[in-house]
């Protein structure tokens, strides 16, 4: 296993601090329990958006706090969930009266951690919604999921409700948005080459030299099938059409288009592969009104693609469209 | 060789087509010769600023072109000098009476192809000015090069010439801003891993499972050593202390500083180098003012990192600050 890593113990804590050393203007870490929060408290009183997970998939979430989107995340050891203690600490720090909003992708532990935290702070009056992403359409059940996957969806829920809470937006407002932005995103994903996580130290699962997983989830979990290595066009193909279908896109509709590396894979090819995404998209009459390309939602260093298509109205574009400051995500600042 | 691509011979073109797709608002492409330019001219009289050089880079150089940075970029195929028609045909694109500043990085035969470009434009009286980086401090000498490579410092000069450029700054304010910067900056790389050149097929080098290269070139041209894996300070320290070193910074100067991926390292690790770079500068007495840690100078899917400093003083500063819209780096817009 060859990475730029100190000791898996403290892989975690370090990358955190090396965020802030990066963004001391946007970001402070809190290390006991572990969280990221902004560095400047919002002025007023704003619902407080907090989300969190396994680590592995940076820039998500940590590199999504800021001004319009996140107010705290709470990064759990690679792949594995962060405990109740932390979202609860976080949530805390960042709250000022006006609710929170927990923004969690659909796996079992984080389900099931965020909403332990939540119970705790509505034990002390603090006024807890949850919004949950599920927007992977490769498989029903997972590894680790009772239904859809939590993918790259989140990053675009993050963005629109972070929209809502910045400009003053209820708690009422800020969770009917996410709500209404999680359920119309729809993702895929696919690798060319496993992840290796640190303390395990070996590959988490066995691709040959010339096969690729379709549908594989961000920790490796098992996709759709296993094929052999295809064309680049191909794999969009693979990957947009049931996105497309999934979310019922049809002729004159308008999306915010994701073409997301896994975490190792060149711009140039994410490039590649956008490029043949515009075409599908256009052979399906649907515009595509904003585009990301790069890496939102990774999963350590394995080398390959997802597609996130949210359906675009002119609220959700507005909303796309107005300030943030991030790490990660920053225009109109 | 796993890749994201459809043919050897399209894959820049595609790449080309895939900027396009997601930032028709900032950049158009010409086929024949090929570049890159602004998709809108900028308003007035304004100094050009045409950069190229083989691709395979990424964001660089393309990703640079927009408000405040490049008016256009010249790829050439991956790893492989553009032919002077490119930047003879960019230059005569985006010019507009103020003069043409080519950035180029210091490498025989792009610093043959824009010299080449220079002479046919002048030739038509136009005012063509060159900067050449050569901020590499791991070797004097390299394969491709006579003196040292062009590297990191690349975006810098892109960045705060292009600032200057778009306030109106003369020809001579414009080439003399760029030749400040560039020798105001120092890098150096090194590789966990090779990059595979897809018309090869095959790892351009060979390192060992558990080798790696220090003072590595962007086209995996030697370093200064090859040496065990040693854990992510260590090689953070490798690289930090000939670029303090070469660029002679004592106590109470500050920096710009960009934690570099090589095309295929997960974000969570340049995080973790970023951590180690800000504690080393701070036990030099040496202030990090702005950062970016990211992909921004790589080589294919080379596993790595490198380090840029540039030295910066509060007009470097101011320039670095001014408003940016680029596919790549985006502020204040």
């Amino acid at each position: 296993m060859k990475k730029l890593i100190n000791a898996i113990e403290s892989f975690v804590d370090e990358a955190c601090e090396g965020v802030v050393a990066a963004h001391p203007d946007l970001v402070r870490f809190h290390r006991e329990p572990r969280f990221l929060a902004r560095a400047a408290a919002p002025k007023g009183r704003k619902v407080a958006l907090v989300s969190g997970g396994g680590s592995g998939h940076e820039p998500l979430h940590g590199g999504f706090i800021g001004v319009g989107m996140l107010d705290a995340a709470c990064p759990g050891e690679v792949f594995t969930s962060p405990v109740p203690d932390q979202m609860d600490a976080a949530a805390r720090a960042v709250q000022n009266g006006g609710g929170v909003l927990f923004i969690v992708k659909n796996y079992t532990g984080d389900i099931m951690n965020f909403d332990l935290a939540a119970e705790l702070l509505r034990g002390d009056g603090i006024d807890v919604r949850t919004v949950i992403t599920a927007d992977d359409v490769a498989v029903q059940d997972s590894t680790w999921t009772a239904g859809r996957r939590g993918v790259g969806v989140t990053v675009f829920v993050e963005k629109i409700a972070g929209a809502v809470a910045e400009r003053g937006g209820s708690a009422d407002e800020v969770e009917k948005i996410a709500k209404r932005t999680s359920e119309a995103g729809r993702s895929m994903g696919m690798a060319l080459t496993s992840c290796t996580v640190p303390a395990k130290g070996s590959p988490t699962f066995e691709l040959g030299e010339t096969e690729i997983e379709i549908g594989i989830g961000i920790h490796g979990e098992p996709g759709r099938e296993r094929t052999k290595l295809i064309s680049a066009d191909e794999i969009v193909e693979r990957l947009a059409h049931p996105v497309i279908e999934d979310l019922g896109l049809k002729r004159g509709d308008s999306v915010i288009a994701m073409t997301n590396g896994m975490g190792s894979t060149p711009l140039i090819e994410l490039y590649v592969a956008h490029r043949h995404l515009a075409k599908v998209l256009a052979g399906a009459g649907v515009t595509i009104a904003r585009a990301l390309v790069g890496n939102y939602i990774t999963s350590l260093d394995m080398d390959g693609c997802s597609i996130t298509l949210l359906r675009a109205d002119d609220e959700l574009l507005r909303l796309y469209d107005a300030p943030v400051h991030t790490p990660a995500l920053r225009w109109g600042v």
